[in-house]
């Protein structure tokens, strides 16, 4: 099943944001929006005034969960990363973004990466799981952008400047529940083509590996993501293209780059 | 005004979950609570089943925000910290606890430090926060204990081991609105006696400052927390003891520490 959280954005229920699931045609392109209870706050039902299936052209796709915590792995693209220790981060949930929503780059950022990921979306609370519990403990994967700012990770050793920017967390464009994240094949690039590709087979330790040493450390909860590691290369960003990861078997999630100049604004 | 988050512990609406104004005696212990409106969601009335004073003891203090965010601030102790770039770091929200909770050490970590510092609570949405407006983004300022794992810290230079574990952000007793926080004495110890002293004048960079230098980077939303740098020494936690943070202008924060053996539970 395909979940993603959209807007309504026509009609008498315009404005309303719900959980739905997804029906998309052949090419992969959603047709209908059918509102489902929240996966993650089971006490929130769906809108009651939504009744019935939403076309496409009437709602608008929002990052597909809204994470308290999101991390990330470093050290673990390719295998000789198994060298290393695991190692996790923290990107803020406020630099979540979702599909189509705009990646901004200040004029001084020049040096800032796409990486393409499988992002798992937590189910449950989850503490110190097992081989035989921890792809049980993810509701769903969807495609995770780990923008990252490539000056800053060398100069800030806590990544909070290279990762957690505002923008810097594209999610989308929706989750899929019922797949096998063994061996996924991710491509990574912009309009101009997708250049880069890497496989989740690739990784220095798989999904569930990651899951394990993430909750010996921390409880996740339900709704957290867990970006699982970038097995391609990584693709610069540049103001104007649109930055693009396929992973088939989920969708495609797409931004447009853009280049905002900083404002003091009043609060 | 003292503001804390709540839960009812006895009568009808018992488990009800609120926030209140603190009534204090002359030596700031809680006499009652006075339910008041959500401060961080202003759609979230406060329970309609509440509608008087709620005695003492009749309730139990919880942390006394949820953020999404929660950063703590490296380089920012003593003075000569100036002489080093600011940095921030991610804290999981997971591991904020209220005072009272305990603090939970595995027998492995055996070299685990409390730090004392005043944390301020976040009331407006704030991005690229000023010399002039800074200050007027705080709904206010509640007590921090920053936990950290040296040995952690020593090794894994991303900090996700040394600061996010499970209970290793106590925050409380209360939140404080109306304060200077330019000067506040921060004493650190155990139930032995507070045997470290601190003033924020003493950190590197001030509370403002620290605000500025974080929404420059990053967007901060009301409920989320700045831990902003400890200016005294650290002081070890050990199983058995209650680890206690005095700050008289807003109360005083205490956690027993407890040591858990982890468990591999089924989820």
């Amino acid at each position: 099943m395909l979940v993603a959280r959209i807007e309504i954005t026509a009609g008498p229920a315009r404005g309303t944001r719900t959980y739905a699931e997804v029906n998309v045609d052949a090419d992969g392109i959603a047709q209908r929006y059918r509102p489902v209870d929240h996966p993650f706050k089971p006490h929130l039902a769906s809108p009651g005034s939504l009744t019935g299936p939403v076309p496409a052209e009437q709602a608008a796709l929002l990052a597909p969960c809204a994470p308290r915590v999101v991390l990330g792995m470093a050290h673990n693209t390719g295998y000789d990363d198994r060298l290393l220790p695991p190692q996790a981060f923290h990107k803020s949930p406020h630099s979540v973004i979702g599909p189509g929503h705009p990646i901004e780059l200040e004029p001084c950022h020049d040096s800032v990466d796409a990486e393409g990921e499988i992002a798992a979306v937590i189910g449950r609370v989850a503490k110190n799981l097992t081989p035989n519990n921890a792809l049980e403990a993810i509701y769903g994967y969807t495609i995770g952008n780990d923008v990252t700012d490539r000056h800053a990770q060398a100069t800030e050793s806590r990544w909070t400047e290279a990762k957690s920017r505002d923008t810097y967390t594209p999610l989308g464009p929706w989750i899929r529940t019922d797949l096998d994240p063994s061996d996924l094949t991710i491509l990574l690039g912009d309009n101009d083509g997708l250049t880069s590709e890497g496989s989740t087979s690739g990784l220095a330790r798989g999904i569930a590996d990651v899951l394990m040493y993430i909750t010996s450390v921390l409880t996740l909860h339900p709704g957290d993501v867990v970006l699982t590691g970038a097995p391609g290369p990584s693709h610069r960003l540049r103001p104007g293209a649109v930055s693009r990861i396929l992973v088939s078997a989920i969708g495609e999630l797409t931004n447009p780059v853009v280049e905002v100049r900083r404002s003091r604004q009043p609060i």
